[in-house]
């Protein structure tokens, strides 16, 4: 068995370190990390899955090793895949270097790829899994949520005062967090295949809905060390009625975007469309994250406003926020979050604490929900 | 120079540690706590002030030093008082035992106690001011606070869920946070010397508003060592109208109970009543803290509801907030904080943060506003 406190438990560590490094550019493939060490125990191979249709972990480390890799170990994080897409299967590849033993960390959920372990084992390769697990669990939860469920990740975010509140009496809400909370949600923006916004927030505040403004869109493909070909984040407005002005910033052409409109819509926005059934409080969010899935579209940051909030939280749909919460108070004003199906104390969403920080003045809080309804 | 590094630091550090004993008991009087070194620099003695009307800490901890005490040090974190009150000056006491100087981390701020520092100077004692002093300012702060404001310090407690709501939408609120929680609540209440509670939440909740249920009160003197009497927290209804029904919990006679009326109010309940002139938006909560500050109320524990809350807030008169947020939202329901006159965003209440923690399930977060609107 996998030692875990001793040399595998470090490989294995460095192999979620890779693995991280591919965060925000893979979808929608899952993040990979590998180390692969010699038959004397030495690390000899190093790699990371950057990009869809850049090499995988595996293959990178293996290159890497050469023929130092016979007799050795690979540590991934991910159960080796088994089926030829754009790259042959990783299982092949570790039984024609030789590799005598392979620890991973999490197996593969997904039916198309999974597989590795079983034809490692039936050419006599030693396979341990588990080593890590909940360390590499974390570093890929969006891919590995997005193959359980069928859905996209949903990271939802907002941002109000210690009374809940996202703007003044009048209206007026800049700025509530200050500029360090702001660039975090950018960077965690970033991570995203897709921010969704309601129709709400695009008439109230026009937002560009991009994240990395400096990022060089005309690469197509990424020198190497860097991360992968530059990724364009899919914009998503929730518009049962297609009001998206043409105006409306999001049409501005500098990312993709996609409006999601009713079936029965009357739809003018000179945009990508895509229609959805109505659902007693707007458009189907599920049928949504679906179309989303489909688009290749792994992890999704819900940025409100507070009714579209409210309706992915009433439906069971988030799997994580991150609140940033100024060190300040409104006592009147909007509220952050909407309507979320809540008529009395026993419906109440309850979630628990992950991680809890400052971030400049604010507090930045992350949860979960204790259980997923929708599940 | 008091060495700031040295044994000087080690003992102030321990004389605000004796003082921290005398939290929550001493009022009107201010926590302080001695000790005393001899001339070869070992220590000697300690002491705290207990309780109103008990030895101060520096006699305290001279008796225990007895002749020890000449040609030694005092660290004290208050300016030993210079005045006579129920007990004699601690600066004679200080001289007549033969001490050689005298360290003080808090200069007393009150005029009638003030002055000590210079009659030991006078007498020839070396006398140093500020060793550790934001310590002894800190486990000092609402006497403090209430000798420079003239009012007492104000502590003011909701609990809430992440998005601001402290019940549902049909009312019900039982129970948002956890039993740590409301046990913590308990703690800092018994702190406190009155709570202070808006008649909208005797009419809801009929709370008891009442902290240690087990207390022994018929103790008029606190045994050896203990932290002195039982001491019965004030409670306080503001009640413009006086609409306390007779039959309220706060009226059951388990402890005193002061409701306060407006100047014009046709009083009705048959408690301790106090008749204050009507504001804008109700009675003047300014009036309301100086007849508390009269009555030697020093702290004040403010536990709502959100009108009442969102009153102080507008006035500027709470110096301290302690948030219990649940990891839960409600989407709807009453909001934990009411209207406190800002109606546009450049009029936000800003705070910082000064202690967060995980209490049970809950977040508790303790902040204090940027800058006292009112002073
Ligand atoms: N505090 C923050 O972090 C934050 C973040 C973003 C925005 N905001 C603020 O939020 C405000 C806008 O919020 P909002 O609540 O008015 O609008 P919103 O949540 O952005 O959009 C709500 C609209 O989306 C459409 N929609 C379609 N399907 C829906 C469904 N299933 N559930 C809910 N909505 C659905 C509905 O309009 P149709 O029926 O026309 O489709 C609905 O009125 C802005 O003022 C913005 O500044 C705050
Ligand atoms: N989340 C929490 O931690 C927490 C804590 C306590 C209570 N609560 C909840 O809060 C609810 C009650 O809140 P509430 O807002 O209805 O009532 P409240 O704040 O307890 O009391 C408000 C009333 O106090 C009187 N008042 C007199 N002078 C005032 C002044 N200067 N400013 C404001 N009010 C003044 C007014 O009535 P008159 O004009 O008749 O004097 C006013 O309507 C309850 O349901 C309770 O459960 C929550």
């Amino acid at each position: 068995m996998a030692d875990p406190t001793g040399p595998d438990q470090a490989h294995m560590a460095r192999a979620v370190e890779l693995a991280a490094l591919g965060r925000g550019t893979t979808s929608p493939n899952p993040v990979v990390g590998c180390v692969i060490t010699s038959a004397s125990g030495e690390v000899v191979g190093e790699g990371y899955h950057a990009y869809a249709g850049g090499p995988h972990a595996e293959i990178a480390a293996l290159s890497q090793a050469g023929e130092l890799a016979r007799g050795g170990t690979a540590y991934v994080t991910l159960e080796p895949c088994d089926h030829t897409g754009r790259t042959g299967p990783c299982s092949e590849a570790l039984l024609a270097a030789g590799v005598a033993r392979v620890v991973h960390a999490v197996a593969d959920p997904n039916p198309r790829a999974g597989g590795g372990a079983d034809r490692l084992r039936a050419h006599g390769v030693t396979v341990e899994q588990g080593l890590l697990a909940e360390r590499a669990e974390a570093v890929n939860i969006e891919w590995l949520t997005s193959v359980r469920l069928g859905r996209p990740y949903v990271t939802w975010k907002f941002a109000a005062t210690l009374d809940g509140r996202s703007a003044a009496a009048d209206g007026s809400s800049q700025w509530i967090t200050s500029a360090e909370a702001r660039a975090d949600v950018h960077r965690l923006r970033a991570e995203a295949d897709a921010i969704v916004a309601g129709i709400g927030t695009i008439l109230a505040d026009d937002p560009r809905l991009t994240a990395r403004p400096t990022l060089d869109l005309t690469a197509d493909r990424a020198p190497e060390g860097a991360p992968g070909p530059g990724k364009r984040l899919l914009r998503v407005v929730v518009d049962a009625d297609g009001r998206t002005p043409p105006t409306a910033r999001v049409l501005d052409g500098q990312a993709p975007t996609l409006v999601a409109v009713a079936d029965d819509a009357d739809a003018r926005p000179d945009a990508d469309l895509v229609r959805l059934p109505r659902t007693e409080h707007g458009l189907d969010l599920r049928a949504l994250l679906k179309e989303l899935a489909g688009r290749g579209v792994v992890s999704v940051f819900l940025e409100g406003g507070a009714t579209l909030a409210g309706s992915f939280l009433r439906d069971g749909l988030i799997d994580r926020v991150v609140a940033y919460l100024a060190p300040a108070f409104l006592g009147e004003g909007r509220a952050a979050v909407g309507p979320a199906g809540v008529g009395t104390i026993a419906g109440i969403h309850r979630w628990h604490y992950q991680d809890i920080r400052l971030i400049g003045p604010d507090l930045r809080i992350i949860a979960h929900p204790l259980e997923m309804k929708e599940r």
